[in-house]
């Protein structure tokens, strides 16, 4: 069975490390990276790869959670640069052979809490 | 074993039909609710059914994807208020009873795609 839980551990230990081999080595030739929130698509591995390398800031990412079941992890990230942070969940689709085919980021952003339900909630 | 995935699937069930005696026989006393990009908690069963009652507009929540692992599954959710759409990532941590103990919404909104990526990405 995939270690669908180690591969998401790996993944994201890679990209940490700018480790672009041990990145590489983890995706299928056509992965699909998808941000639903821009509606933007990376096709392949080399433009992926390249994605990541040309990111801007000296960004840090930290495995807040993973769980993993049969071939789809989803991970809660802690993404850092420099003093500001960003939650972000990541899904990952793996195939039998414990490649990566699909990655699908989501990036939500902090907002201020809408009015009428501040008698239900407090604020941390 | 805690059917982690089973109760995962129960809970939006119960969101979408409204069956507040269902969702309330999922959840612990003390569960937390937190929404981490207002940094908005609500502490306990009680509260948390009547946010949900309260919430408004004719919402509707279909499960894109579920993972589970031990005690806590992931959640990728299609919430629809009459034409708009919008993902959700909701994670949930289950006892060992099979009860929730801590739901955790992220509501990601949409945004425009940042400049000096069009050379690596495609829109859709």
């Amino acid at each position: 069975m995939t270690d669908t839980q180690g591969i998401a551990q790996t993944y994201f230990r890679a990209l940490e490390a700018r480790d672009w081999t041990a990145l590489a080595e983890l995706l299928t030739d056509d992965v699909v990276y998808e941000m639903p929130q821009s509606r933007e698509r990376i096709n392949g591995r080399d433009r992926y790869l390249r994605f990541n390398q040309e990111y801007p800031g000296d960004w840090h990412l930290a495995v807040r959670r993973i769980v993993a079941q049969d071939n789809c992890a989803a991970a809660w990230i802690d993404a850092r640069v420099g003093d500001e942070h960003q939650d972000a969940i990541v899904w990952l689709d793996v195939d039998d052979t414990g490649r990566i085919t699909r990655v699908t980021d989501f990036w939500p952003e902090n907002y201020e809490p809408p009015l009428g339900r501040e008698h239900l909630t407090e604020r941390y």
